[in-house]
């Protein structure tokens, strides 16, 4: 840890001990890669279309229904069939922002999604926890403050998504208050809002606009609050993922619309196909959104991968999985919106399979130009597991890709050509005065991996680079510290907390 | 074992049972990344040209060195040092072709430097191997051999590098005719000389006229043999490397040139530096084929990497790494010249930071555009060692890539409108008929990946990724089948080896 402590020390960082990249903003310099042409694009819209107005999507809720219903959608009152004609569906996308800024409580690290802007997110959703040293658990309480603690420690997690290892001692009803609380505390980052239901959106957005300093009104005109729903794929919009949408728009809060398209089980096996279903999907969502409120917040989600089809089981980080995240982005670029899509996989442990699934998935979502990368730090097991080990090993990768994205210097310092002349044919640079200004910040230091000769690797214990994130983790809680927060917010957020627990009772948020 | 079996007859297999893509032609269909803008290709382009004509490069042997003059070149007789003025320069430049095929004794293993075409290569120049059973152990004849089935078996290997794992019991001036003999029996695609001198390349050209069953003169007119120099960086070029370039080109024989520029050490700490000076050094070593004879196949090579400044070791697969492959690819575009590169890492064993050192090279070399991607395949310990575990996942690394790079079906067929409609909204794909009739070959089919569900998988041994590819390794080997040589060309290769081995005796070859 002593070279770990100087190398954070040369770098000039104002936290811990582990040597990481500052925070900053990310864009992406590279035109993005597209796998279809602009022909394949306007194919894939217009069976999107068709689906839409042909065959519809079932949407659940009376009240979902009725706005529909209001917008000039055919709906089928016995089915909850919604059929959205072309000119509705562009209507909404005439409304809908192609980019927006959510500033948390801390405004340094407020996130802008859209255009080339790369943000990374923490792992959400995930039920279990693992790491190495108590193994694999449910979700809880302790654990969720945590892994709160690691997203805030390091500074290339820019957002956090929903809830990750639900504390499952807590009742469900209500826990989402202990969870936003230790999530608004612990950190000082966008916090998503479990949209489970419109109560629980609520919720956070009062609370955020109580550790804001803001009125719930003056929120809605700076937002704070990220949502994410899934569409039930096939062709499914449930009425707590709706309500939650919904009540996103009504404050606008940002929504995300993801339609969960695993092929060959939640659409058909082919890759087009997907891609139509998913897009017609995600339209109907971001048309409910601006329904609500015209020009709300809205990001085009995608979360498209394959099965495995003798089992059936979820796959992520496989090619086809990197080549939807690319086609996913081009979609949303089609219609002028924002993106999310994702960095998985789907190792049962954090091994080579973990790095190259995760690495593939992330190839796609950064060269498509993925506005907002869900899970690109810390999933694992196909979502079904936050590993602590693998937080360490994808903020490694995730800062690979900032350094892939950086400029390269060009002035005339840096083509160094005096440094050239003053070596000598077969000489060598190390002790250089153009080499010594510079070598401390020369080149990105790594987190985790470890580049001594296999020699002095092996007496120092042979670890592999698993073995070494545990130190690496304990590191980063050994030199968390709490971001400070203004003690009359923190009062009035607890007095909310005692008030709504109290309303909700044994019912519903 | 039997599932892998059962995959792979599904997927039709030829070969084995370990399932893998079949040989391709692999093409990138993206435009390439470029890091540099076209006014900083320029920069680095005219600080290359201030060293090659103000500062020149140090070239051993007078022979080499005469070659120079005899161009308009400026020799310094009492340093060696070369300067080559652009006009010169410019010459070779418009000589030299922009793509170009080789053709090995199987013509269905030919393959095409240049333009968006992708290669993938075999590890090459290691002098240790190492696998989980045996460990680490230093060259010989027997993993040399079992290496070159491990190039054969595997289809998305298009050719292999210099001599890997030499052996070390063979005496070092006459084991390439081991070595070549091995290669050329054992495997039918492009194999690679050793430059060092041009005596062993003569031999390796000798040896595949007659594999391939024609006269030497012939095979100029049809080249087969491949040989990478490198320039002694900084602004060196031994005599040994320029021979080997000389008679690669003398016999118009594919030369690629690669400077040995890490920054830090053998280049300035900045890239620009470093690909100045690469640029430089490439220039002079493709300027020296030209000389020799215009027209012959050669190549841009670039290894620009960076060093741990800490430990002056080599580091591979950095963030600089990728960037360095990028703009390597770029500058020999400028040149219209193919491109060599490579995806390479430093980790000291195959776990997570070999996958994402090597995902993160061979994504710069990938999407770069590199025509040849050396070491792509079983390199690990920064070169130290040919890895067999390595090998397997590095397969499974470059078929991802291979995926990525395919392209999507828009059809009609694939758009699949009337599977989507006959699907109840919720519903599942799984026994549609549309999924029925494609899921065996919808997806990549995994080499190394377990998606098998946590419980299933610890059952089974809980393996990690490294540990599974011992069995595969293992099945691989079980199953491969020595490709068929005409008995007079055996007998001939063999005649040839016994002479040359009398001829060289203690000497030089």
């Amino acid at each position: 840890m002593a070279r770990a402590a100087r190398r954070a020390r040369r770098q000039g960082k104002d936290r811990g001990k582990v040597p990481q990249l500052p925070w900053t903003r990310v864009d992406n310099p590279y035109p993005p890669l597209e796998p279809l042409s602009s022909d394949q694009v306007e194919a894939i819209h217009l069976a999107s279309l068709d689906i839409l107005e042909n065959l519809g999507i079932e949407v659940m809720g009376e009240d979902v229904q009725a706005l529909f219903l209001a917008a000039g959608a055919e709906v089928d009152s016995t089915t909850g069939i919604v059929r959205l004609d072309r000119g509705l569906v562009d209507r909404a996308l005439s409304t809908a922002p192609s980019s927006f800024t959510l500033t948390p409580r801390n405004p340094a690290r407020a996130i802008t999604v859209g255009g080339n802007r790369i943000n990374f997110g923490f792992v959400s959703g995930a039920p279990n926890v693992h790491d190495r040293i108590k193994g694999r658990r449910a979700g809880n309480m302790r654990d969720f403050k945590t892994l709160m603690k690691f997203a805030q420690s390091f500074d290339c997690v820019h957002f956090m998504g929903n809830q990750v290892a639900p504390p499952i001692e807590l009742p469900p009803n209500n826990r989402h208050l202990d969870t936003y609380r230790a999530a608004l505390t612990l950190t000082d980052k966008i916090v998503s809002g479990v949209p489970i239901g419109g109560g629980r959106i609520r919720d956070l957005i009062e609370m955020t606009a109580i550790v804001r300093g803001l009125s719930v009104d003056a929120l809605a005109g700076d937002p704070t609050v990220l949502g994410n729903i899934n569409i039930n794929s096939p062709r499914k919009l449930d009425q707590e993922m709706a309500h939650g949408a919904m009540m996103l728009a009504r404050h606008n809060q940002a929504t995300i619309v993801t339609p969960f398209t695993l092929m060959g089980a939640m659409t058909p096996v082919t890759m087009a196909a997907a891609l139509a279903q998913q897009n017609a999907e995600a339209l109907l969502g971001i048309t409910l959104t601006q329904l609500v409120r015209p020009g709300a917040p809205v990001v085009y989600g995608a979360f498209t991968s394959n099965v495995d089809m003798r089992s059936g089981a979820p796959t992520f980080g496989t090619p086809e999985n990197a080549k939807a995240n690319l086609a996913g982005a081009q979609l949303a670029r089609r219609y002028g919106l924002p993106h999310r899509t994702s960095a998985c996989n789907a190792s049962n442990t954090v091994d080579a399979q973990a790095a190259y699934e995760t690495e593939m998935a992330l190839t796609g979502a950064v060269f498509g130009h993925g506005n907002l990368i869900y899970h690109a730090v810390g999933w694992l097991e196909g979502g079904l597991v936050a590993s602590f080990e693998k937080i360490i090993l994808d903020v490694e990768l995730v800062q690979h890709m900032m350094g892939l994205l950086s400029p390269i210097d060009t002035s005339r310092e840096a083509l160094a050509l005096d440094a050239i002349a003053e070596t000598p044919p077969g000489g060598h640079f190390f002790g250089s005065p153009h080499t010594m200004a510079r070598y401390e910040t020369a080149f990105y230091q790594p987190l985790l991996s470890d580049w001594r000769n296999s020699q002095a690797w092996e007496e120092a214990g042979g670890e592999n680079a698993t073995e070494r994130a545990t130190a690496l983790w304990q590191q980063v809680l050994a030199d968390y510290s709490e971001p400070a927060m203004e003690p009359d917010r923190l009062e009035a957020l607890d007095a909310f907390i005692r008030t709504r627990r109290q309303e909700i009772g044994d019912g519903d948020p």
